[in-house]
């Protein structure tokens, strides 16, 4: 069950559920952090090697991702609440807008992280630079924006 | 209804419904581009104004993000159909995994940019940078990763 205590300056909204768009997880995200008090606050691109064991039926839809040494990396923080409007992180009063944070407390709590792809083994993934539980949840992978040039010739409104 | 054709080289699963967990969308992003073929392929930072009206009941939560010249915003791409391996991005048989795409065309069909935020006025930011159809369902706004520092002490991860 998510806390639901708010500490001093805190808002929350009172919501229903959520019910606009279902995500389907397509894989499991291993670290060495067993829960969220051990991770880091943020993931870093010299820190531990960590193991994106994407489902094997998405294996095929891999290829050609081993051409980038960057990627970005989508996942669900289940554990967090998504009712705050406002957050103390350092639980001292000082309060902060949740979408000034990257907090995983948030209305779609949705982690995205720049890695550095060390290398592909089948359809596990080994990277630096996460920074979520072990055993979070993958959303999608994708190469890196900074690296990325579209496959296609560009469309009307790239002009 | 989603397109269910394949074009040579394409390759899809045969999915039930997604249901691992739900979004809540926060507000409406409204762009220049009516459908998907008159959208950029990739968002530039120097594109036209575009403006995310987040839910008034959301607008608490900005507070603080206009310290920020350059956010990460999150979209729905709900138009896109979600069973791809592989795609042909140039309909020329030449293949690439959904992965190693930034197509909207993936399990789960997240778009993430930059933006350059140019203003807040009440609950709407006038950005540029995106690259979606007018209309698009917001998910989240965060802080850009390079320029944010945690609010709160670094924790035993990273060190």
């Amino acid at each position: 069950m998510t806390d639901t205590t708010l500490r001093a300056g805190e808002r929350a909204l009172d919501l229903g559920p959520a019910g606009d768009a279902a995500l389907r997880f397509i894989g499991t995200i291993h670290t060495p952090w067993p829960d969220r008090d051990a991770c880091p606050r943020q993931g870093q691109l010299d820190g531990p090697e960590c193991r994106i064991r994407l489902d094997p039926e998405w294996r095929p839809a891999l290829a050609g991702l081993d051409a980038y040494a960057s990627i970005e990396v989508l996942y669900w923080l289940g554990l967090a609440r998504r009712d705050l409007l406002t957050q103390s992180p350092k639980r001292d009063g000082q309060v902060f807008g949740t979408f000034a944070l990257r907090s995983p407390v948030r209305p779609n709590p949705i982690g995205t992280s720049m890695v550095k792809l060390l290398r592909i083994e089948g359809a596990d993934l080994i990277v630096r630079g996460l920074d979520c539980v072990d055993g979070t949840p993958l959303i999608d992978l994708k190469p890196d924006r900074c690296l990325f040039t579209p496959k296609a010739p560009p469309k009307p409104g790239d002009i």
